[in-house]
């Protein structure tokens, strides 16, 4: 059953303050702790690795699914293999979180691995959002693999945050657009301390009048270090658009990356990256107006990853 | 002595159309035709490999160098080491462009290595152009490798362009930069048939406020392929700037792979690329003004690559 912690993680990975409405799967140190399926979104476990598979009925609407993923306890390395089958015509929500509290010294570790069919026409917002906490020095480790496949007409709209508090992660994302596709990334990071956080963006464009748009904005403190990869690729007419914004403070290092790659003469690519600290102007404004300096900075910072 | 063929080159890669003022060297297949030293400029021969020492006096002002090179033999590979003193608060032109009239149908190849010295609140615009032509069907290949060391206050303008006729190049840039030291380089680069181009360019800005402007315009025709990576690392409080724009045509490949690393929460690093075709309106416009379909895009190449 659910503890105090476990609620408290759920309400931040997942905006979830009680059982979700409709169909979720909660996945607790390693092993599913409570689960419901719909009339129209089945989840069942896969039989041959651990993880799940997500069945959307083609034609679903308005439905929602919640699998938040929980790591109470030090010394575990959890490695889930999720499929989803997002069906001709369906509109629904994914919220896919995790969470991990390590109460001890010894590494906590969650390996997400993500594939998702969404079919001709369907549309899928998909929100994931990483969390750590916990009074040890054992290390908080998250890395997601998603893997996108979007056919005919097909829409994702994947958000992507990293709250706080993960030491180390390396974040993959792979997908491949097909006729008039169309995919959004937005991408929010804040690393302190002595954190790594990797991200590697595969973007594909192989159908004709296929679009991507990805958004990425972070903020790196202390001593913590971020390193981008976004990647598109134009196999045909298509359009795509990169942007990278990073704020850098203290001793902090981000590098960024990115890559477009023209292989058809109507494939239209923008990339766009700045990487610079708070606006000094702003800070003021902000202070002439009461704010301590610390109070003026954290605003502008949570305003910048809204 | 020089040629009719000789003489074209030269007014193609360095817009020479006759002996140039001031300091020169003309090398011709592989070896020194003709040089002259002034009383500020001294340039003479390398003991222990082929190439030449340019040295600048300190304080020499409105001064130029011309130190073309031509091939015009087929199977010959051409490798060449210059340097380049630039002397504490000189004022200088460079003019250091490559043509290649390949008779034959074996490959020309020419390796210029050049390192540069820029000292103390010196100052230096180096122009370098490079060109391919022959009847035959032998490759013509430039490999240039530019090296530039700038001291405090120093100032560098490298505008890089090639003009078209070469099969292969690969060029590599690389500069660092110490305190207020300032540095723009302009790259043009045409491409068409089966020809392939890389460009790497890594500027490592290590001093407080040194500063950095990297613009690259390409234009990739037919079947030929592009490949850019520019990287701007900001190693202190600094400030850099990258803008690649590339047109695509035909069945071209263009890759922009730009990385901006900030190693300091005071660096500025921005960049912004961008691949596409030709506007369509732009071409319209021009031919309600009575241009043919070519005639319009090449006049917008033209601008574009001006």
């Amino acid at each position: 059953m659910l503890s105090a912690i476990d609620k408290r993680i759920l309400a931040q990975v997942a905006d979830l303050h009680e059982i979700p409405q409709g169909a979720y799967n909660i996945r607790k140190n390693g092993m599913g702790v409570q689960r419901n399926s719909t009339a129209n979104i089945e989840i069942k476990a896969k039989e041959d690795k651990p993880g799940i598979d997500i069945i959307v009925k083609p034609g679903t609407k308005g439905e929602s699914v919640h699998i938040p993923v929980i790591l109470t306890a030090e010394g575990l390395e959890d490695m889930v293999y999720n499929t989803f089958e997002i069906g001709e015509g369906a509109d629904v929500l994914v919220v896919a979180g995790c969470g991990i509290h390590n109460p001890g010294s010894e590494k906590a570790e969650h390996n997400g691995i993500h594939e998702f069919f969404i079919r001709k026409g369907a549309r899928m917002r998909y929100v994931e959002k990483h969390y750590g906490e916990g009074e040890g020095t054992g290390k908080k480790v998250l890395n997601p693999r998603t893997v996108l496949h979007l056919e005919e007409g097909a829409t994702a709209e994947l958000e992507l945050v990293q709250i706080r508090g993960v030491d180390n992660t390396k974040r993959y994302t792979e997908a491949r657009l097909e006729r008039k596709a169309h995919l959004v990334i937005t991408e929010r990071m804040l690393t302190h301390g002595d954190q790594y956080a990797e991200s590697d963006i595969l973007i594909e464009l192989t159908g004709e009048d296929a679009t991507t748009q990805v958004i990425s904005r972070s903020v790196a403190q202390d001593r913590s270090k971020q390193i981008f990869y976004p990647r598109v690729v134009g196999q045909n007419k298509c359009r795509g658009h990169v942007q990278c914004d990073a704020i850098i403070m203290d001793e902090a290092q981000v590098r960024a990356i990115p890559e477009i790659a023209a292989n058809h003469s109507d494939a239209q690519l923008v990339h766009e990256a700045a990487i610079g600290k708070i606006a000094g102007e702003q800070v003021i404004k902000l202070m002439s107006l009461g704010l301590s300096e610390k109070e003026a900075e954290e605003t502008i910072l949570q305003g910048f990853l809204k």
